[in-house]
């Protein structure tokens, strides 16, 4: 069930070597990343190196630690020693390397863990769909005439095509939900806050969070727990009676009706029938939408100045917009965000866990980028986050529950729980992949190698 | 000494009634306001009442509070209940009186004290002089020909005429601690966030403060400590070996060498020779510009879009500045908070006080409104914050202690503690007092009534 245990394991009993599976995957990337472009640089040097250390850990009767041996890759807006962070942007291409790994990576090695590969992205994560005009589009390995969303795209599609077993991303106001669900893998939008964010390129550090990308529920508890400085080897089973409440009105707008009914079957299994109409939520989206491009703007503000022509044409004109924003938007904004927050808040009370859709379809086609919003076609660059941007200014937890069927490219839905209520979200997706309702789609499934 | 406990105790024992000390007071207030427009609204009504039910608990044998009887003042932007908060400008004239008093106001009112009038103020507490172009310019009552200073300027002014036993101000940039130095009583801007703000009318939350003017130390203790619901009722002892320095630089820059010479006499009782020259003060002072301009642009925005010609116009068009700063701006002055914060915290862990002139030099004449700025006269409008705005930023507890002297008007000056160590201020208060080095100038001392 569990890849990265599967891999550890076979590593720490000579099964194979750390090396054995470096090489594995280095080769996968190889061969696969040029129909999906997900991967924008292969660490080799470093990832072979990582891998001899843990093999000579093992080697000295050493335990390098619960994820001994297993890759991984980065958006490429996490420091990794002696690499340029470009944030998917040519204007840091040329910037001085990182003197040390962002705090996560740092936490994550010392478990064993290898990064072998930084990932495409939407320009400084601004976007919702990974169209990179420098890196290209990254593809929907299920199907390459669509997105794989965004903007952790890179990170979500590796993981679908099985050339990495976890991933890392970023989700400011749905970067990690909306390709999960796209690409039909496992991603949580962890806790505002309960990471370290050092070493992270920011863009909007009210909203920012980072998390990672697996193919089951297992993996994604133990890197989760390993990012967060919180590992424990163990999913609970679940707590009992949990009352669970789906969002109606905006969260229903729009969507497949194949995506509300696997939200009916999960209401089944917990026995509810509550439905929540939210207040607010255009409000709240607005508020997260103004706190980004204001945040955002604010930071480029200098290097727009230095370096106006490197940025991709609509990065800069929405991040110089941005800039210009009056305080008194933002400020209103911040407003909306403590009430929305307390709001939630006094929901929580009542319920433990939330469920909506991520995205209302499934991924759009590349050369017909539209979702329906209120029944009309509209741009999915600016339109695919409608019913997570909301969602990030609760700084709640939001596991992205992904959704295979035969035949068709999966969907996603979002489980929110009340701030660092992780485990609840754990337990719940377990539960839901052991019954068959959730399943992540992975391309091609690791069986030896 | 104290007298709070003057009246409190006289009241307690029989010796005279609250309804006295309260007809006293109101017919001080009637017969000196005129010369000196401290008073904006007498409370004849909810005095006299209010001393009634002091008056009935004590003749039924129960202690009405440490407080019992004092009759204070309270800057306009306090809500009363009942009465228009109308935060010194014509625009709140008519709007709906308030329905409870402020939190602050309430513990006082339990604690035994009496509101009985409403004071002056710089139209929505934006200014440092106390020039109200509809309530009138507020008089300095030791010559008035000069400001009181603001915007706490009715507040100041009534303790240092004698007419109120104490008052109650707000400091955002200074507005406690200038009209305290240069009305020359006792006045505190209290930790950030260490008084619930429930019922003020805000200028900008991330350094509005509220706190009292006294006429000796042990009264400013009294009050504050009910105030922030901590009241016990002793000045300690004064800590042994208390690390004092002197800020230098900037903070000794344009200031009268008699100010210095009493800095430099209280560094010799603490035996120190250590002066600091603060970094990034003048940055500092800009980012607590930009933060008020921003956030009180941003606060009044709707108003002003209502009832734009209400406004004094040098106000409406400072807050209109403020409300078009873009958000890159006020986030930049964020981050200096946060840095100057953290700097500021590394000081007191060397340090425990820190000393600094509240004014560079005595009250400015009204007729000639200037003060000196690198050797050049300048507005005192906006210039005569230029050493209490940056200390702002810090979120500490800022004490003014006033200085008089015989023959000339007073000053002041700043002693700053970590944040939440105001027992520190109180214990170096009072030394400072006790050895007449530190002393109200009280233009009408109660004697008897």
């Amino acid at each position: 069930m569990s890849l990265i245990k599967e891999i550890s394991t076979n590593i720490r009993s000579g099964h194979y070597s750390a090396h054995d599976i470096v090489t594995h995957y280095l080769n996968l990337i190889q061969k696969t990343n040029s129909s999906i472009k997900s991967v924008t640089r292969i660490l080799e040097e470093r990832a072979l190196k990582a891998a001899h250390h843990i093999d000579s850990l093992i080697a000295s009767g050493k335990d390098p630690g619960p994820l001994a041996g297993v890759p991984f890759g980065v958006k490429d807006l996490f420091d990794l020693e002696g690499e340029i962070t470009t944030s998917g942007s040519q204007v840091f291409k040329n910037k001085k390397p990182a003197s040390k790994d962002a705090a996560v990576i740092q936490r994550l090695c010392e478990a064993g863990a290898i990064p072998i590969a930084t990932l495409n992205m939407d320009e400084f994560a601004y976007g919702f769909i990974t169209d990179n005009s420098y890196y290209g589009i990254t593809r929907n390995p299920h199907d390459t005439s669509r997105f794989a969303g965004g903007s952790s795209g890179g990170s979500a599609a590796s993981v679908a095509a099985g050339i990495l077993p976890f991933s890392l991303g970023s989700d400011t106001n749905g970067s990690i939900r909306i390709p999960a669900a796209l690409c039909g893998v496992w991603g949580i939008r962890p806790t505002y806050n309960s990471m370290p964010m050092q070493g992270v390129y920011p863009l909007s550090e009210s909203c920012d969070t980072v998390g990672p990308f697996c193919q089951n529920i297992t993996d994604l508890k133990i890197v989760c727990d390993v990012m967060a400085g919180t590992f424990n080897s163990s999913v609970n089973a679940l707590s009992s009676n949990l009352k669970v409440a789906q969002l109606g009105g905006w969260f229903e707008r729009d969507v497949n009706p194949e995506i509300l009914k696997v939200i009916q079957d999960i209401m089944v299994l917990f026995q509810s029938d509550k439905k929540i109409e939210l207040q607010y939520v255009e409000q709240a989206r607005i508020a997260s939408y103004l706190m980004t491009a204001s945040e955002g703007g604010a930071l480029h503000l200098p290097i727009l100045r230095k370096y106006p022509l490197k940025y991709d044409p609509d990065t800069r004109d929405r991040l110089i917009a941005g800039a210009m924003l009056p305080t008194s938007s933002y400020l209103q904004a911040k407003k909306i965000e403590q009430w929305f927050k307390i709001y939630i808040n006094t929901l929580f009370k009542e319920y433990d866990l939330l469920i909506a859709p991520t995205t209302g379809d499934i991924a759009p086609k590349i050369d017909d980028p539209v979702v329906t919003v209120e029944g009309k076609s509209v741009s999915a660059y600016t339109n695919i986050g409608i019913y997570t941007q909301s969602l990030s200014l609760t700084g709640c937890p939001i596991l992205s529950v992904p959704i295979t069927r035969d035949g068709n490219l999966p969907f996603g839905l979002q489980i929110m729980a009340k701030p660092f209520q992780e485990h609840l979200l754990f337990e719940v997706g377990a539960m839901l992949e052991q019954k068959g309702i959730a399943k992540a789609s992975i391309l091609q499934q690791k069986t030896t190698i």
